[in-house]
């Protein structure tokens, strides 16, 4: 089939099951009737999806891969949701483990508008990893997060973001935080020469997230991070269009709702979509993920693909100052170390950590540079 | 605690875990930092959520209350499912099964503005269950969808929406498709007076959806189907908002709600975030819920609660005109019956099928005043 949109299934059932099943999955997905009420000849050739290749699971069960005609998304950032994995995502032995996007819907995407490249021109650390840490924790005032900012910035850390916990609250509400937090981050730059990047958390309503956009933007702030499946994934492709310049960090939060492998979703997914840099567990962290699954991750944000930039990877999620080395190792430095906790637990030696942060990872990026371990 | 967000999970994991398992939790989901970096008093008493109850679950594992401040939130309608289940979603073993809001929340959301009772005044069908099926499969013209529409207004069918895979495709552009099918709808209900609405699908970015919705508007249209988890649940919420006199009828597409409980995401929060109908897969169709879960949904949707009105349940997912009695039976008047393929699957004869499906609710719903079996 041309122009087809590859989605991977895993379907956790019997052999006996499997014709039955597939079969059921290629209706469900699309037009969304039983077969005999399906008569129409173009419905039938131009709407139904050809399954592509049925293979045994090394974890149980079976990997299907099912060619959607394009035409079925009606090239709609949500309607492609829907066809990937709509009232399909409702079973729960089926899980979506990997998608192929045709060049017209990752066109009408867009995809990264800045990508790893324009997000590193931004944040500077040429040659190396980037550093990244989060303002935290939600109840502290905006003064006092501002301040935290201008001790990361003053450290070296090259991105200062948000927690992604950090709403318009009432204790450091956004346009208040944002301006305080900005403003810091410019004093440093103005400083030291360095740039850095403080990117405030667009969280809320579609109308509010746009009014908060703008807001950051005419105070200068040149990154912003968001949750892409708390607000609604169809978002990042409506703020990726109107970044304008504004580098876009995708969080994972409420990612896990949906039985969607990490590698598809964060990966394939979030890149498609417009994320400039993706956030994401790594292995060994508070979250389950092997490194098999960020290798695949990573693969999927960095594999060429035409017309396509890149999406900067960011490993995050329990990691520690202590792990830099091997994180480096693993991703390369054309990466972002998101190191929150490791740092806030240092207290009052809270700038030392920094500085040992900064280094190891200045380190790391220059053994990895030399070919050494 | 007062104003808490009450969000019980259920934990899969051992009972020596159990007390690290919560802990965990608590500082997973507001604070993402590791306790020995919390040293704010502020944060401490006032962010932070207390454990409301631990028991046993029957499935296994424990159920765990936690009461969240309501300042956590910040009243934002994204940042409440963070709070509610923004990381630990990416835990495998955790599952967000029931949620309770603070008054403050739910008037911030602001819940269904027609409810059960206003879309019941826009369709008509006083002291039986609703009638409701739906146009599809994608690939028709929208002439042929109208087409359709026609015959199932005819039919006496209440309800008419367009399936949720019908987008802005090029076989039935949502323009043309909706002037078309919602004057089908216009010229049944001049002829024959009743009471009939036309539901197009409204899928797409935030921004796409808003002026198709006012399209929809201008075209005299009265009710619309939105999948929230699609299009970003938050947006649910701002739809609502500017609904003005619009019906919202919610679809489970991509809500993948295994580990959201069915009742808790589809009965409690589409309510709370302003749904006026909310479509579920019954007991028994192609979606494994059990009746259980179906009685506890439908008891979240209809449950009295303080400025919000009741959400009209819609059980669907392969219900059948012969499973008509027993919908009835277990839902009572107050619903609305959604058949789609099995009245497809008629064929040719699907007038005399649609008939059948409109004289069995009747029949049904008289009896069940009665009070027959």
């Amino acid at each position: 089939m041309k122009n087809a949109v590859r989605a991977t299934y895993r379907l956790a059932v019997e052999p006996s099951q499997l014709d039955a099943r597939v079969e059921a999955l290629r209706y469900e997905q699309t037009v969304d009737l039983p077969p005999a009420a399906v008569t129409d000849p173009f419905v039938r050739d131009e709407i139904l999806p050809s399954v592509a290749g049925v293979a045994e699971d090394p974890r149980g069960g079976f990997r299907v891969t099912v060619a959607y005609p394009e035409l079925a998304t009606a090239l709609d950032p949500a309607q492609l949701l829907n066809v990937l994995f709509g009232n399909s995502s409702m079973h729960a032995d089926v899980e979506l483990v990997a998608v192929t996007l045709t060049p017209a819907l990752e066109s009408r995407l867009g995809g990264p508008r800045l990508g790893a490249a324009g997000l590193r021109a931004l944040a500077g650390g040429a040659g190396r990893a980037l550093t990244c840490t989060a303002l935290k924790p939600m109840g502290l005032s905006s003064k006092d997060l501002a301040a935290l900012c201008a001790r990361f910035a003053r450290g070296g850390i090259d991105v200062i973001k948000d927690d992604h916990g950090l709403a318009d609250h009432a204790t450091a509400p956004f346009e208040e935080r944002v301006t305080l937090c900005q403003a810091a981050v410019e004093e440093e730059v103005a400083r030291s020469g360095r740039r850095i990047l403080y990117a405030p958390n667009l969280v809320g309503t579609p109308e509010a997230i746009r009014t908060r956009l703008e807001f950051a933007r005419h105070r200068g702030v040149r990154a912003v991070l968001v949750a892409p499946m708390l607000v609604g994934l169809p978002l990042l492709a409506e703020l990726a269009s109107a970044s304008e310049g504004i580098a876009i960090l995708a969080h994972p939060a409420f990612a896990g709702a949906q039985r969607i492998a990490f590698d598809a979703l964060l990966g394939t997914l979030f890149r498609a979509y417009g994320a400039d840099a993706s956030i994401f567990p790594h292995a060994g962290g508070r979250f389950g993920l092997d490194l098999d699954t960020c290798r695949r991750l990573v693969g999927e944000l960095r594999a060429p693909r035409d017309g396509l930039l890149a999406t900067l990877p960011v490993p995050a999620g329990g990691m520690s100052v202590e792990r830099v080395r091997e994180l480096v190792a693993f991703y390369g430095t054309d990466c972002m170390l998101l190191v929150g906790g490791s740092l806030y637990v240092a207290g009052a030696d809270l700038d030392r950590r920094v500085r040992e942060f900064v280094e190891a990872v200045a380190d790391a990026s220059e053994a990895q540079g030399r070919g050494l371990p």
